[in-house]
């Protein structure tokens, strides 16, 4: 049962672009994906599911419409549907991301940073 | 907003109880927990949900039938629905679940390590 453990930093290590989750477990109809950002990302919004970020190394703002939260290791925030946001990192960020399968990363916003669907690091 | 950050050192150090998850967060209609265990839980199965477990500070080993998982910091498992595990670990360890709302620790097989549902740190 080795090779179903995720070791966060190690699947992280394995590649290096940008604003695309890459699928590293599944939990019923939910993917648990790793992610690396760097940037502002683009405003959007989920009108149909919660998404959670935990930070696992660098530090992450999640810009919202009534104020921004800052995330550091260790520490998670949970952007509730339907809210507006918008990720922003000075530094790289590594990051995990939960979601149920099938969410598109820019939501209700498209354009070039949309990521395709089937990055999986499992 | 940064009332809704949660840092997982920061839960973990609210509590010292063993093998009693504390919510810190929701996301949809699953829960984010924290727990301390050590020493063994009980052989039990959740028929219904796989479950998730990401270690924060210590080792866990998750027995299973086939197998046993031994997880890190920084290292998550998932345990599909339906598979009996029985956690275990040598020194006090932190970690993170993720399952559904109203999913029972012992799963299918009771007993007085049964955590209470409403156990909240949010």
């Amino acid at each position: 049962m080795a090779e179903k453990v995720v070791d966060l930093a190690e699947r992280l290590s394995l590649f290096s672009d940008l604003w695309s989750p890459k699928v590293v477990a599944r939990m019923n109809d939910y993917e648990i994906k790793v992610v690396k950002v760097q940037g502002e990302f683009v405003w959007h919004a989920h009108d149909d599911t919660d998404e959670l970020f935990l930070v696992v190394d660098g530090e992450l703002t999640v810009q919202l419409r009534d104020g921004d939260v800052t995330l550091g290791p260790g520490q998670l925030y949970v952007v509730p549907r339907g809210v507006e946001h918008c990720p922003v990192a000075d530094g790289e960020v590594h990051a995990l991301l939960i979601e149920p399968v099938g969410v598109v990363n820019t939501g209700d916003a498209g354009g070039p940073l949309t990521a395709g669907p089937d990055d999986s690091l499992t």
